[in-house]
């Protein structure tokens, strides 16, 4: 079912040092930082050759991630997010075979403009993993 | 300096539960169970069209992922793997810069038959990061 790993999120405390690393640091290639007001968060991307890196600073204390830095105030792996055909039917084959779709379990429009769920970190090896439909 | 994402390895409790995960709900190509006993893991790889997530199980209570597991018991992401040209250049470049590699800085040679280096998670975005002469 799944395709390609479309993205593995990062969380930092600031896009400034995240950039620093991977940028600077690691030397590959990041984009502008670009603020995605309705997902409370600046994302830059780090355009690998098979595949990209996301940063994300939160915006806001209900950021979605502003929870995580705490715990985790250097940053850390938030999710992956893998693609998918058909979002729809990915979600139903999920939710009959137990797993638990975050929220109301409807797709959202994602920080890429296309339709995306979350799945619980408790049922996919204790990562936040989401799902894109490409 | 970094190249492709070569895998995200995320720490299982077990094998078959990770493969009934991924290969099963998730409906990835997984390879069959091998054992690297040198670097104290059970591994499965699981395959995607761009790149590769790596299931690890530690094997022993001295495995580098019994810990973490202690910590994470359902599992979660342990490291990522970012492929270079230079082993030797990438360390060196990255200590001039201050960062911190673990163990005694030298490349050992990794899962893969491969030079490999690890970097403190401190210095890069609270991220384990693996580098891989490829």
């Amino acid at each position: 079912m799944i395709g390609r790993l479309n993205h593995v999120a990062i969380a930092v405390p600031s896009l400034e040092s995240g950039v620093a690393t991977y940028g600077g640091t690691l030397g590959a290639k990041c984009s502008e930082p670009q603020e995605v007001t309705e997902h409370g968060v600046k994302v830059v991307f780090v355009e690998l050759p098979n595949t990209k890196i996301e940063l994300l600073e939160p915006i806001g204390e209900n950021s979605p991630i502003a929870k995580f830095l705490e715990k985790n105030p250097v940053g850390g792996i938030h999710h992956v997010c893998y693609e998918v055909d058909d979002i729809i039917a990915a979600r139903d084959k999920l939710k009959a075979e137990g797993a638990r779709v975050l929220g109301d379990g409807e797709p959202k429009i994602g920080a890429h403009g296309k339709p995306v769920i979350f799945l619980h970190p408790k049922d996919f090896c204790g990562t936040l993993t989401e799902l894109e439909q490409v």
